[in-house]
């Protein structure tokens, strides 16, 4: 079926991601064709992606009660490359693919214990002002945060 | 393996039912048995409260953000008694068993649509304030409201 | 932001739907910035999608014991345009956008109460042979009734 | 509220727990109350005891193509004692309670990063004949396997 628009070498692409996170596939998140149900890709994504902005000290900001800005999805795109069943370990990988003004451009992989590319993914998520609901820039510091991977 | 100790006689108990909620097993709630995930049951269980919570005023005042108090979980219990596949049609019963003076016992039927008796449950609801987190008593119109199932 | 690329004109591709399902956001389904969760819209694609396969037929082919072929999802999309919060009254609109040898492009809107389109989607079905988990063509019955939207 | 009546003593039935599984809050697990939401104790429950399972081996033999045996639940129980939020490294405890002919009783609780009792709960799972539906006796691999936490 070809890769994915975004992804240009499967090989060269997995490479570029330095953050990881583990899953072990739960069984309530299987379904009766008997493997991991479709939509739960898409809860391992927010889990991992949560965990990345969390550790460059992004989260902790939108969670505050004192913050004005929470992140929304603005978009988001599964593919599915290999099966995954019960009780699998996975990991889920997470690169900033780019940054926006007010926008980050992430993007997934999924990989099961033999290294195989079970998923890949991207999305959009945009900083928003939680009174205005309009798009919000990133202050100096998270922008560089989403450069560096720290949060300084 | 004989009844739950909050049904004396099921056929009694259940008769005692009047409101009633419609909900369609989705594929994501089934599980790699082949069958509804156990898990998912409380799932419908708030659902189907939350829809008669509404239906009698209470449920607006917990999410208006002038409104000082919310609703919390004291305990839930489900007993499964049939087996629940994908697409049943299903209705769940909702029943206030008994009011306190911060709580409200609810009782819940899940029926099949040859009206045989999957699940049965119950659990406690209790009224807390929003910011000390202490459990709050109901006010006259949310007693007469739960008493009668009407909020006037 | 612009429209993802499969809309070309948003009232037009709107008007091009002609199944809807209706569905509810319940309580569990939003999370802590007070919205629904963004994982949910791909369990109400999945819901909405497996209500119309049956409707035509495909999935009682597929959940039969003696059938030889299950779907599975190739890729997922999903657009966010307006939030969506607790207990709106959504309809979840399904489209065969393009038929292929044994895969299928769906398409998806969510529309809120005001006929506000929430959302947007896409993604690909692709028939497998349940043992070899090879893709599998369509049968004569199967492309027509993606083709019809009847089964006969 | 008093302790569930299967909890004489709080500290020392915690004190009877001994297999431990480690599990993160994610944020899809939250609801708009801004809390953990009260269905998902029953999502970790499981987990958790499904890892207890596989570790005394009896997953196995479920999950087995050939295995004519599956888990059922019978009933579950939960009693929420202290409101668990985002991102909280929860620790869930598994305890054998009693074994029946072809049951089990499994007690839980779940404890927070200061060791705080958040959750506590209980239910009783029991083995069926895949064919059947009907109730299967532990073999003596299975009884020993439960009694012991090894399965030999």
């Amino acid at each position: 079926m070809g890769l994915p628009n975004y992804v240009k070498d499967l090989e060269e692409w997995t490479k570029e991601f330095s953050y990881f996170y583990p899953i072990t596939v739960r069984f309530s998140e299987t379904d009766a064709f008997g493997h991991l149900n479709n939509t739960t890709s898409f809860v391992y994504f927010e889990h991992a992606r949560i965990q990345y902005f969390k550790e460059i000290g992004l989260m902790q900001q939108w969670m505050s009660q004192k913050g004005s800005t929470i992140p929304v999805t603005a978009d988001l795109h599964c593919d599915y490359m290999n099966q995954v069943f019960f009780d699998e370990a996975l990991t889920i990988g997470i690169k900033v693919a780019d940054i926006g003004r007010s926008s980050v451009e992430i993007q997934y992989v999924v990989l099961n214990e033999k290294e195989e590319v079970c998923m890949t993914g991207r999305g959009r998520i945009v900083q928003i002002d939680k009174k205005t609901g309009k798009s919000k820039a990133w202050d100096d510091r998270a922008a560089k945060a989403l450069v560096s991977g720290n949060f300084v």
